[in-house]
């Protein structure tokens, strides 16, 4: 494996439910690559079983998440039900140091939120194929009332009408290929100038010593 | 296959001789995709054996040259030796509007006139993996003077320092994975918003009337 100097890259996925984001994110990090991760909220919240800390979450008692939250830590936070839940940018700034590209599973006001923080933050929104497969997708198994599908389907427009906010969007109508359209994107993105400067920075140098 | 609405994309692909940018060339357009064209020249010179009309240039005489000019259908054009040489900005154009990526296989100082052109042309840069093997490659085949393989490197040293105008970089180390950075990058540019907002408008416009 080529030696990761560069810094990784920050993605920021968004989607309506049932444009399969969720299943996307998994088939990309199944065979844990070691160059990318998908970012790992803090939470206070007690862990449940099968939860492991550092993979499902940051498990922090409340001083030491008030303290990140003093220390700016986060790009966003929020309390829930008395539980504090938040994005960590230390965390994920550390992360790509290291050369790994983070993905962050967040909606189109998170995406705004981080992307002011973030600018080099790359945006991908995934669509479903059309609007009869998403109603059928968010008509479950059948045991939901009209008004229940009708208020799914009114968040997902809600959510899909910020697509033009991001930079790229794949349209997840065969699996396969919105797979192959992500790791095509992710690809991309390590081959910009501004990556590759750093990534073969002492090669470049020295080509250029003539 | 899927219904081309979008605009193609103009590729600008520059490199020092040795880096293999021909070969890569070649090898996108093997099969001869319907959705990829190289960008073919105008000249006023006689066809050699072998060369066809609007495959290897478009065989024009001087006065139609010369009404292209008046026209202003050149991105650039210059002339070699009593001869005429030009790349016709409304043939690019064209062929983009029939949602064919087109490829540009020119150096960095027409590179940057078509970027003023055409701001939204993507520039890819190839890179040879190391100053030894570009050195390997320009020495050719042993039949060159020091002072000829001189001028060679000091030539690619001079195209290569202009890498950083170029938005991707390939260094092309591993023949395989160069084709494939180039693939990917050419896959991620149908995937931007730009992209899809035009490729997919009827399906996007049906998806967010809810």
């Amino acid at each position: 494996m080529q030696l990761m100097t560069a810094r990784g890259n920050l993605f920021i996925v968004s989607a309506p439910s049932g444009a399969g984001k969720s299943s996307l994110i998994s088939a990309l990090l199944r065979d844990q690559p070691v160059d990318m991760q998908v970012s790992v909220s803090h939470t206070t919240r007690q862990p449940r079983p099968g939860e492991e800390n550092g993979q499902h979450y940051h498990f922090v008692n409340q001083d030491e998440f008030k303290s990140l939250i003093a220390d700016g830590a986060f790009f966003e936070w929020a309390e829930v039900f008395g539980n504090y839940y938040g994005t960590s940018r230390v965390t994920i700034e550390q992360t790509l140091a290291q050369g790994i590209d983070v993905f962050l599973d967040i909606d189109w006001q998170g995406a705004q939120q981080v992307k002011e923080l973030m600018p080099e933050s790359i945006g991908v929104f995934i669509l479903p194929p059309s609007k009869t497969e998403l109603e059928r997708r968010l008509t479950g198994r059948g045991q939901d009332t009209a008004e229940v599908i009708a208020g799914r389907m009114a968040q997902a427009v809600s959510e899909m009408s910020h697509y033009n906010e991001y930079d790229f969007v794949i349209v997840n109508d065969d699996f396969d290929k919105a797979l192959a359209d992500l790791l095509a994107i992710i690809r991309s993105q390590r081959l910009t100038s501004a990556s590759q400067i750093h990534t073969q920075n002492g090669m470049i140098k020295d080509l250029l010593a003539g």
